[in-house]
């Protein structure tokens, strides 16, 4: 007997999805993006988790921060711009006080009474750890290291100097699905020949090299068809393979979903990000950028466009048809139906789910 | 002592509005749209119905079919455009799962695996049944016959000889009401003089010849005033007479409630059609249809507009008031009011409202 | 130890919102608006509280009346429009049910059935009360006069003469924030030199002369800088010194919160008021309003734009400024924070929320 669908609740009742955006992404290292974006001292920018708003702050060169974007005084939002630079402090606009970049407070303007202590204020943070240029977040006080999450994943895409690349383009899209539906669409190519005929001319559905499921991830790789070099409209690379790259590695990209919320493309000349954001039961934020090595960003001529488009076009294609899938999934008729073998990695996922939801805990 | 108006909770408690979407929406004959509209085999439309996306489709000249639009493999939306051709299949845009317009699952792309047997995963059918050219769903798998439903009313409208009129216009409106408002408020012409001067002027609102009230519906006929002859703006007729009414049918217009989403409107020389399609407890989606007899529409010259711009302004007239209604019984001051004899379809409508309630039954 | 600021569930739990709601705005007196808005009798103008319409209406010279905006036929909202004079009789557009100002039932077409009597549905009426040109409204049955709830205010503001001021222009701003920041933001000048650095150039912020909190209202004064004389762009009075006003009264701007929902601000030459309509747990309409003297607006050239322009630049900054306390008081990060001393009245308003909350009763 194949293995079915998740019952329809996964998808469409609202307070399973609470549970899980606690279970998923303020109990586990989410992906929130990247150190370069940051380069300097004071630099910033948000990122909202569910109702949260997290700012992530570069503290020096060898330390990135991160805080509830919560004043200790009346619980004001002190950052407002999506990205920015802070002068060396951290100022509420309400009535003025002051962290360091550190988060300890440091200005309180009134406040000396008797029983009040500067140090009992700081910012309240929120776990920060980076993997080659991936900045993770914990909403939780004392998480595990990331590294526990990732497992070989450092190693095994090692050669991709995913920390070196520089982002070319990033694309914001609000889909109107469960977040689980955006990692399901993802994991087979079984879609792609009625759903993608550009993406079916560069990559063979049926060649889809999965690996076992690991823990907390998974994915697989698709050699090209043809001549086909990348994922592109015209297939051809859009700069040199990525230097310490490996032949076998040139000749494919690999597609693995990080549990929760990153879905990592790799291929031989530029790496793609999609970061999930989930809304409400029924909708899914989707950040996706494009970056690319440095060394051909500043060739003249440079563009990535060709890359761009494609991905741009396949992603509006993926989100149309799991909306869909949202749609009917709240029918009453609707019923778990017949996974496929294309579709293990997804029975993967979905066992993954249940497991963690059988034991209360995050990835 | 007169009879009073519902309670305010059955205008406005969203649990008791989602009981009776289920009781009188998922659980009786409701009207969904007109054979005329889908021809030819293959031809279909959709219908929504609360969450509920219906596809109504012609499987052969003899026969109509519907199904719930949710693929049997991962639930998604099978079609997508509000009306269409089928060419002999329904085919899932997702994985290309296909169905023939009988509802049986005929391909099923890389499902060849042990236990998995086509015949298990046809289309979930929705009932459907025809009456002169009316199409009905019943959402239950094994409801009554429409007939049971439907009672006297084919024999009391068969010179109408509705089944061979051809659509004209078609006008959807979002109404912020309950829908028991709408069915109230077409089922008394107490507030004709100051609401609808117009139509004041070709009928008398004492001369309304109510029908003792049905159990599956209410209704009855009002005589046309001096030399009018139907509903239009001049009060002319838009064709001739219906070729098969009588002398007594031809002067005056049959106003009926059929329960629970049908208003249907007979004039001399056209048929209009409201369906009413609850979206909240405070909002429904009133669908409003114009049909006249084809050999008028094919007349040269032929020019329905003065009674489609008559009821288009009636019945903005009428959402205007039923708005105010629905805003004025959300107050703590609403309690119900007294009826007057000239109401007294609105109050056997009440009762059978009660009355299905505590029978837990719909239509 | 500092007291500290209200938890959370204050300022986001809906359900306690509605409590509030109830306690507050259902079960005090509130502020409505004024009765140079209605000079002549069958003036009216209507006021939302919650999802309550209520029509506020003069009957006579004498006398000021409200009703709930609720027919007592089938529970149709009467009036529609936001103000108007209506002829001597309250009639509802959807079947005639007349009324006189008085609230009398005067006309009910075909009710002329055993066992109904006119004298049984009257309107239901509002209790409404004028305090010096304010009309205030308790949504009760038999209210406590209001003159408990002001206490000493008429006293005190005897000498700015209010009720013959006369409206000059209103602007009504939506906030995304809970009531009660508004009323906190309203009672400290704290943040002043950060946000309003406009304002913090007339009067000194750290020369509020605050009052003892009374039990329904907090305030204060505060004198002005240099050669200031009123809150305005330029600093410079618009009009006259309001006739009766003493030479200590000249120098100085009155800011009283009148429990729950009247900002009383009180200037050598002009009148600002805000009044506060609760829309949702995190959404406040606010109405402000400025009122001069009639002799100043009657004069040639009367400009009121610069006190409108600064008052309105400031409220627009602290709009924005409690929108950012709101969202991130959401947060799970949020904990109660320390109040300074120049935060009194704030102590003094969050102690009677907590008050009426344990008693159970309103204002």
């Amino acid at each position: 007997m194949p293995r079915h669908t998740l019952p329809a609740r996964y998808y469409t009742d609202e307070s399973l999805f609470q549970d899980e955006l606690e279970r998923f992404y303020c109990n586990s290292w989410i992906c929130a993006g990247r150190t370069a974006a940051i380069p300097n001292a004071g630099d910033y920018f948000l990122r909202d988790v569910g109702v949260e708003s997290i700012i992530v702050v570069r503290e020096s060169s060898a330390s990135v921060r991160a805080y509830f974007n919560v004043c200790r005084h009346r619980g004001t939002r002190i950052c407002t711009a999506n990205e920015g630079r802070l002068s060396g402090r951290i100022q509420c606009p309400y009535h003025g006080w002051t962290y360091g970049l550190n988060g300890q407070l440091i200005g309180a303007p009134h406040m000396d009474v008797p029983g009040f202590a500067h140090g009992d204020y700081p910012l309240h943070a929120v776990a920060a750890e980076v993997w080659d240029g991936h900045i993770f977040l914990h909403l939780e006080k004392s998480p595990p290291p990331l590294s526990d999450q990732l497992a070989d994943l450092p190693v095994k895409f090692a050669n991709w100097q995913m920390g070196g690349l520089r982002l070319h383009k990033r694309i914001v899209y609000e889909v109107k699905a469960n977040w689980k539906l955006l990692i399901q669409n993802y994991n087979e190519c079984l879609h792609c020949p009625l759903l993608h005929p550009a993406l079916n001319q560069l990559t063979e559905y049926l060649g889809a090299d999965n690996e076992p499921p690991a823990d907390t991830y998974i994915g697989g790789s698709m050699g090209f068809r043809g001549s086909a070099e990348t994922m592109s409209l015209c297939g051809k690379r859009v700069g040199e393979f990525l230097p310490a790259l490996t032949d076998a590695e040139c000749k494919k990209v690999c597609y693995h979903a990080i549990y929760p919320n990153l879905l990592l493309s790799l291929h031989p000349d530029y790496m793609m990000l999609h970061t999930l954001w989930p809304k409400a039961v029924d909708h899914t934020q989707v950040i996706c950028e494009w970056h690319f090595h440095p060394a051909d960003m500043d060739k003249p001529g440079f563009d990535g466009s060709d890359a761009v488009q494609f991905w741009d076009q396949t992603n509006l294609e993926d989100w149309r048809v799991v909306e869909l899938s949202q749609a009917g999934i709240q029918s009453r008729a609707y019923t778990p139906g017949p996974y496929s073998p294309r579709e293990s990695l997804l029975q993967a996922f979905d066992q993954f789910v249940l497991d963690r939801e059988r034991e209360g805990k995050g990835v």
